[in-house]
């Protein structure tokens, strides 16, 4: 096994497609490099060499280094959790729940966010060159999963010397590497938070997720993946992609309450097809700005791997068996109103948790907001995370 | 005002640019076109003109004149009610509801089921030749409401010599023009059944239209709506939109029986972007298949046409207000799992034309097929259709 080296990234090849695509070649952050004597199999079979997992911490590790939270992030998030966005510049995506006297509190825990596999910040992905040629991967870069995402955060801990993460927390996608980290490290993760997910993605889950790919693989500019090298990127397929999942993000209640049938700057029905609603303008805002932060194929990859996911199967038809001799101590949260990964989703988690009798608590947070509730700042949900990991941190003995 | 003249269409002006475009053009059905010299005047204040509206019968009419039902089609229906679709040769949409003795007995009723303006099988919309420029209207069409579609439909039966429909009945936005019909024609609508249909467009409904019109005006083939010049259709775009739209129509439990996260002639994930879930497959084939008979520009026309409809806010921000005066005979009809236009909506229609004391039945019929039941073959659905019909038609002394 080769030894991993830190690198800030300064490969030079980045381009004008699109402003992310540096931070792709050449990330802000921290970055890990795992050379080609050392690939990462996968669970297609195919191995991945080098390897470069891209990462922010937040607090200070203590010496016994085991105050470590790993965060997972969801489908379009990234390792800047806690701090200003390299393209965008704004406040890091869970800002409202990690920092000095936060929920996930950085005077006291030692919080690692990896950008995850398949990425475009930094950590391997479609958009890395491939060493065979030279070039950006595209579609030769392999179809991944979430326990591929998960054992290339595996590496990441390897490397910074840590035995055991005192907790593993994500929302959404972040939390089925939550669920996977859970079933796959059991003595390395002494407590777990998976928020507004699901231990399997379902047909209605799959179909939004098909139709982004077929509206990104629809546009002449992703030309087969190989966009990169005309220097362009398919932004109208990402953005009609981007604009369909956000409206999954949200409630009914919340868009109505949001938006409802609200006109955007004008006081008429323009009678044409002008963003007269606001609602439409919302959504198309949406979709344009995301175009710039975020990589196609990444998108394409990374909902793939989400589709594929299903935990049940992978462990012969029975939820339980992934979690048979666990000794981590769970916190299942989900929102009310979220009718991506409802309520019922972790019910069929917790229930397949007390079925091996883990030590599981359970909260159901009402909430009008929908799935994108765990990005938001919500009170109760603020106080589940802060209550479960202060109590297991003072039952650790931890500072 | 000018006279109706019937034709059969023989414009000849067809292309190959798609197998509907020659139905748009020149209607296998009956087909009347009110000239020059009577514009129908639309909501937008603009006036269209000459105005061609497609229609089919089935059954016959009385020498009274007082057994006529009109029947309101979808967003993506037409006049082939219960008659084979001459591009798809598939049976009419609702061949399960009318025919010889079935709920809608044309045994005993006179069955009318117009081409929405808008449309592109036969009526006017964006399809038919601009009489300016001797080509199609394209984005040149104007913006039309669903109660534009509904004064068009009184052209017709004005032409037909009908002076009351014994009931007009439609699902989804047939409901709608149910709605309007009753709003605007009280003395001429005997009968009225809205199905799974609401008074309002909500915001999520919106945001899935627009989501789809993008769609379909990101695909370099839509040209900013001029692709028939150049002989080809926006196909991948329009595609896009059908996926999208398609989800909404089945409820999350209905997609999860259905298909669940069962393998499309597999045994096992590709590890690759084929349509691996029978999900993806089925969507694909929705999506590919409905570019062959439909018409991008008539889709942006008509769903923007849906979003504009708020037959509140039309009536001073008072629903009941729509509802005054009326002697209409209300049946409103909602499906448990239809998500797109829930119950709630229904109720809305109720309470308001309770608020003026109309004659209202409402039945919510138990079903987990989602929105797309009104088109099913629902036992207890057909039963209330067939049970009030016969009813009403009894009480009129129909035979």
């Amino acid at each position: 096994m080769g030894t991993s080296t830190a690198v800030s990234g300064d490969q030079n090849q980045t381009s004008a497609s699109a402003p992310h695509r540096s931070e792709a070649l050449s990330p802000s952050s921290p970055c890990v490099v795992f050379p080609d004597d050392a690939p990462l199999r996968l669970e297609s079979g195919q191995h991945l060499a080098p390897l470069s997992i891209a990462y922010e911490t937040y607090g200070t590790l203590n010496a016994a280094k085991s105050n470590a939270i790993l965060v997972c992030h969801a489908l379009t998030g990234d390792q800047y959790a806690a701090s200003n966005h390299p393209v965008t510049g704004k406040p890091g995506w869970w800002d409202a729940l990690i920092g000095p006297g936060k929920p996930v509190d950085t005077d006291r825990f030692f919080i690692i966010c990896p950008n995850i596999l398949g990425g475009c910040m930094g950590s391997t992905g479609p958009v890395s060159l491939n060493p065979k040629t030279g070039k950006p991967y595209g579609l030769d870069f392999p179809v991944i999963t979430i326990g591929d995402m998960v054992d290339a955060q595996v590496r990441l801990i390897d490397h910074l010397g840590i035995d055991q993460l005192f907790s593993v927390i994500g929302g959404s996608m972040g939390g089925m590497q939550v669920l996977e980290w859970a079933a796959r490290q059991k003595k390395r993760v002494a407590t777990a938070i998976p928020i507004a997910t699901a231990p399997w993605h379902s047909a209605q889950n799959i179909a939004f997720h098909e139709v982004g790919r077929q509206a990104v693989m629809a546009d002449p500019d992703w030309r087969g993946g190989n966009y990169h090298d005309a220097g362009i990127v398919p932004k109208n397929g990402l953005a009609v992609a981007r604009m369909a999942a956000h409206i999954t993000y949200l409630s009914e209640k919340a868009l109505q309450g949001k938006f409802g049938r609200n006109l955007q700057d004008r006081a008429a029905r323009s009678f044409s097809f002008d963003a007269d609603f606001k609602i439409e303008s919302y959504l198309r805002h949406q979709g344009s700005t995301f175009v710039d932060r975020f990589d196609a194929n990444s998108y394409l990859y990374i909902t793939r791997a989400m589709d594929y996911f299903d935990l049940e199967t992978a462990h012969g038809g029975k939820l339980a068996n992934a979690f048979v001799g666990t000794t981590t101590q769970f916190c299942v949260v989900s929102f009310t109103s979220d009718w991506l990964y409802p309520t019922r989703d972790s019910k069929a988690i917790v229930h397949a948790l007390n079925a091996v009798a883990a030590n599981v608590s359970f909260v159901e947070i009402e909430s009008d907001k929908g799935h994108d509730a765990f990005l938001l700042d919500e009170p109760e949900f603020h106080a589940t995370v802060r209550g479960f990991l202060g109590a297991a941190a003072t039952k650790r003995g931890l500072a």
